[in-house]
């Protein structure tokens, strides 16, 4: 099989691989129908984060199940399933607890970026819908693999309520999906704090209901402006670095909820500040098992969209220019197709 | 009058100062049937924060009212009366939305080591009991006014629930509070981090089931020993140093949460760590106002007694003994009466 393969900062190369086989009896192998980029994928590809070897990329994935390992009894070969990028077992006491993303048998995806993937714990992890899915629908149930369930998980960390103002922080395709999120949970005013013309576009048509292009001191003015001065009940930091941690921890009101789902790059929180801030604070990887049914109802019911992220699609032969049409900022969100 | 000044490290005197009066229409004047020295008194005491110019100490006060301003309605000379370390006119914004600490006209007490004290926002700062209490509640009253009230913040912050299990971080007079609020709230398992025999003793009596004496990773190793190996729902960090707060986070599950009350002195929290922790985070000084109604009952109707932590009375002008007993650990808490 073919898939693509991180050599250096910048270099991505669409190469010949083994194709993935069961390794473990927990396992499934699945044909990609769809995979994509990840904001979270830039990181090595700018340098900002160490590559080491040649290695293959990629954690978001919807296809058809191939094979599957003699444990595996939840999924059958030919069926649609859609996964998330943290694998689980989904019995552990985490899992139980609904913290699939802290599975005691958690995996990564790494590798989905290709024709096959190997799905380790996919009993836990896969779940398939009811035949296959138009192709209308592949876009939105691949968001859920990553970028919708995570988006979901930052409105629910940040505690969004019906009537409550929300802010989301980032307008890459996690904060997008977190503007949708936001509206699901019955945010009555949504300020998306971005400064890209497409993008503003996307969050108004999500359901955002003001746009804040400021940033830093001034952006977090402009939210108090837009809050009576007080903040917002919700802050979705969907981006990852100290300015979007600050200017997440500054638009929340007294006793508001800030929930972050970008991975946190040289952030260090102030205790102090925290403290006098009565800000709640919770983040980390999202545990997109646990919506998995929900979210893939809310699509194929068409009652939300976050296939619309995906603003290029290019076949995954050409995953090297998915990659720079990102890094460039030509794309929102790159889906390949094999 | 006379009362408590703090001249430098380790040097509190008894000395004579103004009589308070009624500043603006919204303040009144108490004179103090208790007062007491609070841990984070040591802070200064120890040189651990800057002291400036001498100047009056004291946060925690129950009291008979003298006098009242023009705006005052609430209370009336003669009502005997428990209030709360941070004051609030409990209108505004946050005080509506129970973060009376984060009142927008708040003022911290300072002033309350004294015969007489005053208290701003006393409109919506002090609530009078029914009648004037028997003496023996005069301690569980006391306790109320932070720390008692701060030990229930820490345990609602950390969302302490019915049949849930949770770890208490520092055995001082907060920490021991946060056990009885641990209890009342539910918890089926009090696990409290203890090394004096004393502050054990209380802490198994106001409710904890197990105790444990190591620190550090020993610690930690303890308490996921005692958690199947996952770690506590919550975890209240009642201390402010960065080893508590380190201890705190290392044993929360993930999904679980850690209320953080002490204040901190040089704490950082590592973004990454806390995103793959999974662990919630919320602090801040308590908004003691909301709980006082709650909290009053629960004191006169006998069911809890949070003046237990007060082990040394001393009259109000052996103040500085007081400092010292604490200081030295030979008391966890000295309540003074003018």
């Amino acid at each position: 099989m073919r898939g693509a393969v991180i050599h250096a900062p910048g270099d991505v190369r669409f190469e010949t691989l083994d194709d993935p086989k069961i390794v473990h009896p927990t396992d499934a192998v699945i044909r990609t129908v769809a995979t994509c980029v990840c904001g979270s994928d830039l990181w090595p590809y700018r340098g900002l984060e160490p590559i080491g070897d040649p290695h293959p990329m990629g954690h978001e994935y919807v296809g058809v199940v191939e094979e599957v390992g003699s444990e595996v009894t939840s999924v059958t070969p030919g069926q649609f399933v859609v996964g998330s990028f943290a694998t689980s077992d989904n019995t552990c006491a985490n899992c139980r607890g609904g913290w699939q993303s802290s599975c005691l048998h958690r995996e990564f995806m790494s590798t989905c970026q290709a024709d096959y993937v190997r799905i380790p714990n996919a009993q836990g992890t896969l779940v398939a819908t009811d035949g296959h899915p138009d192709g209308e629908f592949v876009p939105g149930l691949l968001a859920v693999s990553d970028v919708m369930g995570t988006g979901w998980y930052a409105a629910l960390a940040a505690e969004v309520k019906p009537g409550s103002t929300a802010v989301v922080v980032g307008d890459g395709a996690v904060g997008l999906c977190g503007v949708i999120a936001a509206k699901e949970l019955g945010a009555e005013r949504i300020i998306a704090m971005s400064r890209h013309a497409s993008r503003q576009k996307l969050a108004l048509e999500f359901g955002a209901t003001d746009i804040v292009t400021e940033r830093g001191d001034e952006g977090v003015a402009q939210v108090k402006d837009l809050t009576a001065g007080l903040g917002a009940d919700s802050v979705l930091e969907c981006v990852g670095t100290p300015e979007a941690m600050r200017q997440a921890l500054h638009t929340a009101r007294p006793g508001g909820n800030v929930g972050f789902v970008g991975v946190p790059h040289e952030v260090a929180v102030d205790g102090q500040e925290l403290f006098f801030s009565h800000v709640g604070l919770r983040g980390g990887p999202a545990p997109v098992r646990r919506y998995l049914p929900e979210l893939i109802d809310l699509v194929l019911s068409g009652r939300i969209d976050p296939g619309k992220v995906f603003d290029l699609t290019l076949p995954l032969e050409q995953v090297a220019e998915g990659y720079q049409a990102m890094d460039e900022r030509r794309a929102i969100k790159t889906l390949l197709k094999p």
